[in-house]
């Protein structure tokens, strides 16, 4: 017995979706383009050891591929992890890049609120070393030109935030450094769960309620500009190391946002939290005001995933293989894969920042106010009287080899039929023959408002004619 | 421990591979748009049942996703049957559409000859009832022009046959009907295995020394044009229906393919097989001549997979709901799912033929001859003498605002090496300031072959005199 039903927590994208989906990602790359990127593509799952410990408490969503006699793979969670894998695999350490594909989520999909457990991601991402801020900085300038190009005219909110701001408070609390990650995933609720709900979990991960009152009390800080910069100059953070270093890190950033003009949307929220396990710097998502789909535009920096991998990787190198070997020669293989690991990897270090941008969401927001044309069809080719199949076939092929999007209809088709047929698919233009046409060498266009406009014309002039009228639609 | 690797058969697209596949893939679906195509797209995944018995003896290459307490799924293994898929469930009757995706196959991979376990395909298919052959003429010329396009100078063979051929003379061999599927499936091979190889597998699903005979010398049958029908239709299975149909279609479809110009590459071949189970009509491979990569096009009519779909559908709804009801009720429900039958499912067919490229063996064919630029960047922002780093940024930052691809450096760069940075990169053009220049409002530019033409322009008009230079690019 067969279900036809898509598996749960995954859809279909239908014709007038993908028209949406596809001016969304030529818009986005666009941008990635005028910012100097290059695309590369990474398969659709990954050895699952490579996806181990990356996602915090959403780890148990991985989906994993059935044990077929072979090695053990999981579908991606997300790209950068990939990237991050190609990087480390490649020694590549500089380069700025976009990709687009599927990943997976394990997750209680809901669908009307754009929760899926298949779902197409666009990621962009900047890996190298640079003088501190600058990377961020064109991220958060490249994220503010998507929106603007995507939504118009639609208010939007950067939340920017900084991972160590995190590190630093809870610190200062005393909270078990252990637990940083798993505390992190539960303030990344904050605007999902009630406080209640909050101060529950946080008990659950052993907390104290002093601890909790004085987390709920930092996650309520926000604010605009250098003013919220030198408000949190002045908290107690700004004396441990890594709240210094985050608050400076704002403040650079801020900084550079300006000379780039693009803080007018920017907020400092530190109840921003984001939940995965790999960010080591700053952090933010986009929201869209006044609207009730999540956030459409996730990332922040990670500047040890890479060197992870280098280093985890070293660790298979460092282990001798299986084989008979007497001492002289394990000793200098030891020595021979020290080197191998100083040479190669020991000063591996690929720093990242990047974002994805959640289309199926950016599709619900802008499916009601976006019209895209479905399909590309600009003439539809009719006939009087006869049915004159073949000549309309010469006559569809001949702008087919000009590159003129044509049709006919292969099925029978009465004439009075064709026209309402092409007002209703939205093709702006009908040509049509009949025998007189034939016989004169010519055919007859109708086009413009309601196919009013009408014209006798020359076969040989046909495809200049048409180029003329599809320009001026 | 970490294993920095793709999965077996998978491979990452680097950032050139991605620009050659961005660009197969806007050649190509320029083509199916000027023929009226829309995009849809399908889960990566779809329920186990839906992939089931599809694929002839290629069925146990379907990879499995782990069973993780839910419904069992299947990784898709081509595009085609989640297309049929979405067409039952849809009951959607009409439609030319193309669709891009990444498929599975738990095949034995040869990289070198681009036989993967994860790879892009582009399908393009027409779904709908027409006239006999219409669709299908369509589909080969489509073909055709996607090869010219891609292609340009290099020869190309469509080499095309019916399903019902083999049929017939399978028929006419006595060969039982169950087998037919098995036994295209070891034809399909032809071109790979040695003929004691075909001999051993025919032998071993059954069949006899004599059957063997006649098959093989069916299958070295071929020829072009009008001339190889006539001689088909003087051979004993066009006395057969499923012959004569067979023989009639390639005749009609001869004739269409003569009108819109694309027959010069059509070969009739009977050794082509295609190995999948759901093809009911016309079949086709394409293969670029003196080249070494298998076919890098096939497809073909299936008349019976969406009915099919419909009709197992169809026996669930029939299936009483696991209640307690009374016997009158019990008629009652059985009556209505009856009349839901007849009504919705009863006679909705959706004939279907099309095709997919395999998007890896295209790009081995086109990867030493075709050039692709890899980045967009056209404009790299340098400095004379101070490091200027905020007044670059000022810069850059304003040709993104005016969409012109530009970059600077955000690491300490000597000024000698900037223009060296720029010529390796390919970037046409370099635009400096140093202090002189900011005191004067204008900008050097470098461009043209080896940076060599200089000019110095008012920051007022940089844009205007950037885009003027990128248009002659």
């Amino acid at each position: 017995m067969v279900i036809l039903r898509t598996p749960k927590g995954t859809v279909d994208y239908t014709p007038e979706e993908s028209a949406l989906i596809n001016y969304i990602l030529s818009t986005t790359t666009e941008v990635f383009k005028t910012h100097g990127a290059v695309n590369i593509d990474t398969p659709t799952f990954e050895h699952s050891s490579i996806l181990k410990n990356k996602f915090g408490d959403d780890q148990k969503l991985v989906f994993d591929l059935a044990d077929q006699g072979g090695e053990e793979y999981s579908l991606r969670y997300d790209l950068t992890v990939s990237f991050a894998r190609y990087l480390a695999q490649n020694k590549i350490s500089k380069i700025k890049r976009y990709q687009i594909g599927k990943v997976f989520r394990r997750d209680q999909p809901v669908i009307t609120k754009g929760r899926f457990r298949e779902f197409l991601q666009c990621d962009f991402d900047i890996a190298g070393s640079y003088e501190n801020m600058l990377a961020d900085a064109e991220i958060l300038k490249i994220v503010s030109e998507c929106m603007q190009n995507l939504f118009q005219n639609k208010k939007f909110t950067i939340s920017v935030n900084h991972r160590l701001i995190h590190t630093a408070y809870l610190e200062s609390l005393n909270v078990d450094p252990t637990l940083h990650s798993t505390i992190c995933s539960t303030i990344d609720k904050c605007h999902k769960i009630s406080e209640i709900e909050m101060r529950t979990e946080f008990e659950s991960k052993g907390l104290q309620t002093c601890q909790i009152n004085q987390i709920l009390e930092y996650t309520k800080l926000s604010g605009k500009d250098q003013q919220f910069i030198l408000y949190l100059k002045k908290l107690k953070i700004y004396n441990r190391d890594a709240g210094k270093k985050a608050i400076d890190d704002l403040e650079l950033l801020q900084k550079y946002c300006n000379i780039f003009k693009c803080t007018d949307n920017i907020v400092f929220d530190l109840s921003l939290a984001r939940g995965l396990d790999y960010y080591t710097g700053i952090i933010f998502e986009v929201k869209i005001n006044d609207s009730d789909v999540g956030s459409i535009i996730g990332g922040g920096r990670y500047d040890n995933l890479v060197r992870d991998f280098v280093k985890s990787q070293e660790l298979k190198v460092q282990q001798v293989p299986d084989i008979n070997l007497s001492k002289t020669q394990l000793k200098k293989m030891k020595k021979r894969l020290a080197q191998v690991k100083n040479e190669d990897n020991e000063n591996f270090e690929v720093p990242c920042v990047g974002f994805s941008l959640g289309i199926a969401r950016i599709c619900s927001i802008l499916k009601d106010s976006f019209k895209v044309g479905v399909s590309d069809t600009k003439v539809f080719v009719g006939c009087f009287g006869d049915r004159l199949l073949e000549e309309r076939l010469v006559l569809v092929s001949m702008l087919w080899d000009h590159n003129v999007p044509a049709e006919t209809f292969y099925s029978n088709l009465h004439y009075k039929k064709q026209a309402a047929f092409a007002l209703k698919a939205g093709i702006p233009i009908v040509v049509s023959i009949g025998a007189d046409e034939l016989i004169d060498n010519v055919v007859k266009v109708s086009y413009g408002n309601g196919l009013e406009e009408k014209a006798t014309v020359k076969r040989s002039d046909l495809v200049y004619f048409l180029r003329n009228i599809i320009t001026r639609l």
